[in-house]
């Protein structure tokens, strides 16, 4: 048995492509005491990795991929081999901090994965609504933002994996929800499938008026994925007291210059509390979030949404499709096409 | 008697001139039901007074200063008339809000202003480290910035009014305190007299390297007085979860080009909380917190210095030396050349 893994080959400067990433075959490590070998069948593609990849700060929250490291992911396996009583062959589990990697077999200790119950939802939902992107919504929405009803809430990257959710927590908790998306079909989905208030479309020539209207008395909690001039924009319509939860850049992730932020006076003239979200601080309290969570789901007000593509050898053209703003719903990668999950 | 004021005769687009601020003379309304008259006489001048000047947006905090207004700011005076049994005519008192005004005679309802004992520290020390200034660096030092023994805690302005106190309350509370100061003099003066443990001269061509060297573990906590350039190099150097208190931006109050803030990914990657301070949000915990630095100013652990200019005639002048990086103190205006207190 072989395991066909994607490898870093060399740091990226900008949105890493072939040239900085290669799909080589290795060995697969029999587990030890504790350790179960997974056989990867779904993995998750997030903006994150780009910033894994390009950062040389070692102490980046996760750690970063060095040249020679497997690309680093969050993946959904079946359990092939086990010394973990825990885990037992033919089980399912996903892993906590995203280093199943890309690639067909991780052999990993019990102590750093979960067990998957896919009669609670299909296996990909554990890497969206009720994994990594969920829980980060989640907690940032409600740690960070801390919305009180009747609030205006805006979310951008509204229709993405954790956009969608933080929107919904928002709808939940009973404030008005605003999402911003590109283009009409994703602003419609987050208005009529999501349930939003409003979505404005980010592209739009008049998108800052647009935002102004959709928001006539500011925004309390803006929840942001995408950064550059969209949370300039925000930023420059806050109210006072308000919070932002930066817990995504995807418009400054590829790009050698980064965009410069006019609008930071507003953090000492409204007094905002502006603060990054990090999923890792929330681990402990993972399991009760994930079960809130599916609670919505089985009630019909949390909805979701994956964008499946088949075939590990297609991970870079896959991948890219984060930063295309072509991709709708929680990009995941199925590694094997014929997989019957 | 007559009362002269300084008058905002059109709003400025810029640092504020006589083409703007007219001296009138005006009238002295007798005090009604619980009302003091209160004669003015040291006034604070605060970078915050160029804000509400130039500020169209009435829900500033504390509130702006309109065309045909006198120019708000905190003053400390003696009470000569009163309905209010709680000031008697003899005592003095300052203001709570910075209502006061650049004025001679301030009539006050006796809910907005607090008794000044001058035994307790001169009259201008009311209007420095007890008054606005000293509260507001107490409470966005330990409200926002919660910096814990032994951590870095980064002060810029630190030889001035707010960041004098903010890197003191630091130091008493056992972190290691860099100062960021405007030349030698005055970098001097941070360690030499406020005991803070390096200082570093943001004039100087390698500020930033300075700035590293003197943090070789990184920022926890930066308490900010100017924003712009300074701002952004700081948070480049932040530490993981480190926390900004935003507390004023100097640099870019008599500009109409603000500063871009390059550096904000830092946010997102680096999990902070940077956060606007507003004195007014801890009015109620100020009698505390003057009680508690008082003592420290007693036991000599709290160093202040004031800058006092007489004459009310030169407000305009004296308010751009704020701006000027001239001033060294508190920055205060004796209303009186002749005052003997």
């Amino acid at each position: 048995m072989k395991n066909r893994q994607w490898i870093l080959t060399s740091k990226p400067m900008k949105l890493v492509t072939t040239d900085e990433l290669e799909l080589r075959t290795g060995e697969i490590s029999e587990p030890g005491p504790g350790e179960v070998l997974l056989q990867l069948l779904f993995i998750s593609l997030d903006p994150g990795q780009q910033v894994y990849m390009t950062s040389t700060q070692q102490n980046l929250p996760g750690g970063i991929v060095n040249v020679g490291d497997v690309v680093r992911a969050w993946a959904v396996g079946r359990v092939v081999a086990s010394r973990s009583e825990r885990f037992p062959v033919g089980s399912y589990a996903r892993d906590l901090n995203g280093i199943a990697g890309v690639q067909e077999y991780a052999t990993l200790h019990e102590s750093t994965i979960v067990k998957v119950d896919p009669d609670q939802a299909p296996l990909p939902v554990h890497l969206s609504s009720l994994g990594m992107p969920g829980l980060t919504a989640y907690f940032g929405m409600l740690d960070i933002g801390r919305p009180r009803e009747q609030e205006t809430v805006v979310v951008s990257g509204a229709s993405g994996a954790v956009g969608s959710v933080a929107g919904q927590v928002a709808r939940i908790k009973g404030c008005r929800t605003v999402g911003i998306a590109g283009g009409a079909t994703k602003c419609r989905y987050v208005v009529e499938e999501l349930g939003f208030d409003a979505c404005v479309d980010y592209r739009a020539p008049d998108f800052i008026n647009a935002l102004r209207q959709a928001c006539p008395e500011g925004i309390d909690v803006y929840f942001d994925n995408v950064g550059g001039s969209v949370l300039d924009a925000c930023l420059g319509h806050m109210s006072m007291r308000g919070r932002i939860a930066f817990c995504g850049a995807v418009a400054d992730y590829g790009g050698s210059q980064p965009y410069a932020i006019r609008n930071y006076m507003a953090v000492l003239l409204k007094g905002l509390r502006w603060e990054g979200v990090n999923f890792y601080r929330y681990a402990d309290q993972a399991p009760a979030a994930i079960a809130e969570m599916a609670g919505w789901i089985g009630a019909g007000q949390l909805r979701h949404r994956e964008d499946i593509h088949a075939g590990l050898e297609n991970f870079v053209t896959t991948f890219h499709k984060l930063f295309e703003g072509g991709n709708f719903g929680k990009l995941i990668l199925q590694v094997h096409k014929d997989e019957d999950i």
